[in-house]
């Protein structure tokens, strides 16, 4: 019996690959999927069903791409009414993958339509061996349940409880857990990076589990998280059907004549793809830096949907992870890159700008100084665990919006943990015309680094 | 934190490395090591310490090999007298990697060395996640006990019942565990091929556990295992250290002719690598046919440790398999390979034979025809559970020393499960002179799947 | 400025892609062509043409295919009404690709529309640099002049002196040359295996060259060379279009169960892919033993191209091979492989059959026997140049037609030169039902190392 | 026959594998060798010699490297007393390999010692087929004859023309030459970037060949070109033999600590490999700046032989490339790499800095205004087709010693071709203490892309 964890990186995704040698399930598949034929191919055995735990928010799933290339079944809840899939199953539904059987467990919480499926191979004992737990407990964390909007958050919170106390919990401590989601996913409060965990271990050691109800609920309700824009057109691509990724335009090598012409396309938007230090550097103006692991969810921020993209990259293979982001959160409009990189650009002599950048200590000096405003671009949960005296608190999803009330006369630096979102912050209050911007470098964690003060 | 299990194929064996982000271990790492030093490099971490979990018997363990490359210390048991390492452990010794801390359980049985590593991160809990269970526990099954011969078999199946019941079980439900080896390895009597399990699930699942300690002891000295003879060799390797794999010459492209002389050379064998239809339609007189997998394991029962071995191969690409497999089991004295594969040997007009082949219904027709000794060279356990009637029950590892007793003007079919091992022991006749000498392709795999009759 | 050679190995076929930094050229592309579109990419230039020399014969050209991905121009004679691309040429017309400039010249011969570019630099010198002589020119040989039929032959053949003794040799004794085929091809009748060449040493060492013309045209006419049924498809793909690669079906991995049912639906063909010792050591009844390399051409012999085509293959890679071997001659029609090879066929209990094979020795000992037919199944070229006396030449494409022929009641060999052709011709015959077949393993070859005796 | 071209890109030097299909040479081998190894696998063929073409003063060849491993002999010329080798040969010596027949020409003119090598097919034909020109003849160009000094130069020069002339252009229009270096060597002065030729396409487009002897002389001593210090080291190894590369630490990853650590060691220097633009952005404060493919070449100029050496990159895997880079030419001593890159560096809090940068417009406002000095870093061949009014010409491997005379109390920008040279000189003056350094991204091509003034 072989089980594949497959991740998508940046996303924190996960999704399984688990075959008992002659059949073969695929749960939550992501949505470049040739991956799991390969493994059914290696292993000689057939891809039986398409499992979903739910209609995720947070990706296209690949359960259509992947039935296109294995004829295998689609299965989800009956709950929602999706315009695609073989089989609509509600709790206790139960089908046989070679020697294996699964059970659908119905837990509502994160989302009304969410199962988890137990699985046991009767040839070894009548208790289950696994669970697939989707997005309702992570190890170290449980779902969000806020994506209802803030009335139904409470209920959902209840569900939940419901769901994990009832359903989850009893299945034993020996159950292994195979969640949806690691350590970084925007689909959790705080998951842990531990990637495996069992029922028995999470009963220990997942504060969230050791709450008792209302608790529990108190503690779901206060979390603020964010919602990007663009889970909207996920929940419509995975409730009707996203295109297939063979329908979607290659992105072009465009020379730096091309990529200029292209630029002045309306609708337009350049992004760079360099790490934080590199765009500093030199950049081409008005384009926005969201470095590479980035691009798993920051477009889902600043772009729309129907916008034409350029990328520059700091190497062309860099591409190849470029399209499986992008198009990993539905993204299918990536028009070219600049083949030459920004050395061909900077050679033909094309306008090109720089950033400044601040190192901790320099930021400090400068806050001395008093004149300069300090946008804390992170998210409200790091905020609350410190931050810099006098910086305000602009999460860098939203400062697109909330740039009116910000001084154009000032020197305003972007800080974040590391340097990555402050640097997309920078570039966005460029593009919009601020001239005295700075991204700090190491951000708070050589700001730490270097012991100095932080409040909370 | 990440969790990897890197498997020897073949062999069966799990090696471990464990990383918090900070800090790794290895556990059991294999010969062939660069694969772990490369996996902390990615991870940018350092590997602290390389544990065993007891003197190895199945294969030559990497520490040295690892070290060198790492500097980690190696860490193993008190109980025997190495002759490499930095720390010797015993009972309750715990040490720390990054966050995590990590308690030695001495749990003799298997041998008297061996040792469980349990796994806590205080930060999460004071209970502990995880445990890498060596040769004391397996999904499915548990070490074997027989290894310091039948005078003191009972005596550690006794230990090993303490073991498991004393200082394992109690652990918790759940726990994942991490054995050294999975399904097909000699180091069980009967693996699941479950590539994942939790302590909870194996006292619900793993019939062994099952037992109360009488049955246990009765069960375990019941089994009647193999003990190839190379086991010695890995046992002074694994105590007093083997030599670096750059210290051992690397096999040559040879070309007909120099393949022919050296052939000749004394005390040199020809193995012959290909799948048992391909060596049946044409090889080289005198050689014997392990195929790839089985290269893992079965020179070590027909080969000497000083012979000098040459290869055929079907492929050139095949010898980097070559070379890990016997490497792993310490036979380092490859000489080279017939760079032209055996169709260059045929163009040549060197001489070549073939082997004849059955399918089963073929070789059913020619036992009804009475006069063809039929070999059944699978291991005991597979023996028991059925057999051809009239079939005589011979090992292929112990069948040079059997030959003695067989006719030689009669025809002889060698059955194993598929057709492999089948083709070791039909060659291995061929080799001594043997002349009408069948191997049954499909083995009992087709028997039976042809409805034919088995008894037990 | 950038060269490159594109091997098609198998058909021996040459592409090319040139580069002088900012524009590119394609000559003859093949049909899997995503590889000129990653050369361009890395070298950051865009591919301005394709050049086709004529209208081939032998493979599928990739020109749409290629323009598809990379929107360049195709270029080809204007002596044909292609169905598709963007420039008719003909002799002295010139374009220009970066700083350099092509002209073509219209070289008919081997067949109407053949063209030759000639590449310049004016920037070093008015004199002109290489040439592509596509089908007109090889290293050691001159291109096939047959295909009109035997009635155009002469004419053809005095046409290509015409087109070398006029149009090439002047071009300068120091050009390099880069034809459409290297040694191995169809479309030449004695290519030298030499990798590159200039018009010069061609000259001098190119015995075609050194006749005058009746003596050229007297030898073009006295060769013997085979046309092989499946150019029809091909001159009507180059004609009128192929279909793009993303329309034909990715061939499946089948089980066991599947393949078998599968085999059994009208006008279905079972192709062994395996070297012919391993096919001899067991196949599936019925199956034609085409050995990987002879891929490139042999199913253009044997396989209407209506057929479904079912493949066993030695390992699962081989199934790249596989396809971009029979796509580029134009089977879009393999429908799935035996995923677990002929060892799940074996295990499964299926009927297999081996095929009897003799080694040269063996072979001579038979043949003084005297009741073996020997099929020498080599092209006429072959044979002219020694074969086994009492030999009977049949080329193993007319088979098929020639059968009716052969008696049913004697043991008959199938020789070629070192056994892979012979494996197809044992496998056509058994096909059809003769019962005592054997393929000569190591073929001519082998019975010329033993110094047996040939005849003229 | 194959002949394969094996480039060692960034010093654009050329080696060679030529096979008949039964025996092979390697002509001038670079160090990291193995490919030639594998090379010879592939075809299984023995490597029968190894020929050197004269003792190279650019990089470490790889003859006792590839000898190691092959046992092939090594051929080199008997004008110098080589401490290693099989074959001392002079004017006309011939060799056999396969069917091939290699004669050597003795050429002085580069060095006293070189040896072109013409090999000839006799069973083709009587004639030369192609050429190994070593250093004597280039696409485009002739070697250097000033490498014995200036008072030598003329002598040299004559002896080359005589070599060219007498020996080399005499064997026919239409042999293909194959040259040592290609563009962008240090080895000529103006070598073409056409990767084939023949000695009929040079005797029409090569300037040098179509000087009288008089003119060619002149020429030739009128060139100045650049002899960087590690000249001197190569020729040692090239006479004497270089260390093993099994014999050379391995460069280890090393964590911000360890980096921090060692950065302190006496005679130690940090290398940045990354892109001039990212260099700027941020930077460890006193490394240096050699762009990836620079490496090739820059570290001759720059470091000590003996010096500890650390990197950092842009990516762990360039580390790949940094070690053959600097192992070809002779610098064995890489202590290590920063393995979180830059941005752990910066997390930590550890000191950055980042470099002043110019685009070609801003460059132009700057020297404008008067106080800025602006350094032409680049070679004199290139000053001389233009440089910027008023700049200053300091090669950047001369601004070491230069540096004592420039004012440090005004602004200096450095500019090259592109800016990689340009932050290699801005990065040696901030080591020394410079304050207000520009590098000009973009350099001398974005000056003039944009149509500003040059003189020349």
């Amino acid at each position: 019996m072989i089980l594949k964890r497959i991740e998508s990186e940046g996303l924190a995704h996960n999704s399984y690959f688990l075959s008992d040698g002659s059949e073969a399930i695929v749960v939550d598949p992501r949505r470049d999927c040739l991956l799991y034929a390969k493994l059914a191919e290696q292993e000689c055995v057939k891809i039986k069903y398409i499992l979903e735990t739910h209609r995720n928010e947070d990706y296209v799933i690949g359960s259509i791409e992947l039935q296109n290339m294995t004829d295998a079944d689609i299965v989800h809840s009956k709950e929602l009414p999706f315009k695609y899939g073989e089989h609509r199953i509600g709790d206790g539904d139960t089908f046989i993958v070679g020697d294996l059987k699964i059970e659908a467990l119905w837990t509502p919480g994160h989302t009304d339509d969410s199962i988890c499926y137990v699985v046991r191979n009767p040839n070894e004992s009548s208790e289950p061996m696994i669970v697939f737990t989707g997005d309702t407990l992570f190890a170290g964390d449980v779902g969000r349940t806020d994506l209802y909007g803030l009335d139904a958050h409470q209920g959902q919170a209840e569900k939940l409880y419901q769901s994990l106390h009832e359903k989850i919990l009893p299945l034993g401590d020996h159950l292994q857990i195979y969640p949806a989601h690691g350590s970084g996913s925007v689909c959790g409060h705080d998951i842990s990076d531990r990637e495996f965990s069992t029922i028995g271990y999470e009963r220990k050691a997942n504060p969230m589990l050791k709450l008792d109800k209302e608790a529990f609920v108190k503690r779901s309700v206060a979390q603020r998280m964010l919602v990007p824009p663009y889970f909207r057109m996920m929940e419509d691509y995975n409730l009707n059907g996203a295109p297939l990724l063979c329908e979607i335009p290659v992105p072009k090598p465009l020379d730096v004549f091309e990529f200029e012409k292209e630029m002045k396309s309306p609708d337009t938007v350049v992004i760079d793809a360099r790490e934080p230090g590199a765009f500093a550097g030199s950049f081409i103006p008005y384009s926005l830096n969201i470095w590479l692991e980035g691009l798993s969810i920051f477009p889902g921020w600043v772009l729309n949907s129907g916008q034409q993209i350029l990328f520059v990259t700091e190497r062309k293979e860099d591409m190849r992870m470029v399209k499986a982001y992008l198009w990993r959160i539905g993204y299918n409009n990536i028009h070219g890159y600049l083949c030459s990189g920004i050395q061909g650009w900077r050679n033909a002599g094309k306008p090109i700008e720089h950033l400044d950048t601040l190192s901790a200590d320099m930021l400090k000096r400068k806050l001395d100084g008093g004149r300069m405003i300090l946008l804390d671009v992170r998210q409200p949960s790091e905020w609350e665990e410190g931050y810099i005296a006098g910086a305000e608190k602009v999460y860098v999803g939203h400062l697109p919006a909330k740039m009116e009330a910000l001084p154009r006369d000032r020197p305003i630096a972007s800080i974040c943990s590391v340097g990555n979102r402050g640097s997309l912050g920078a570039s966005i209050l460029r593009k919009s015309g601020f001239k005295e911007v700075y991204n700090v470098l190491g951000g708070m964690e050589s700001w730490k680094s270097l012991g100095y003060p932080i409040e909370k």
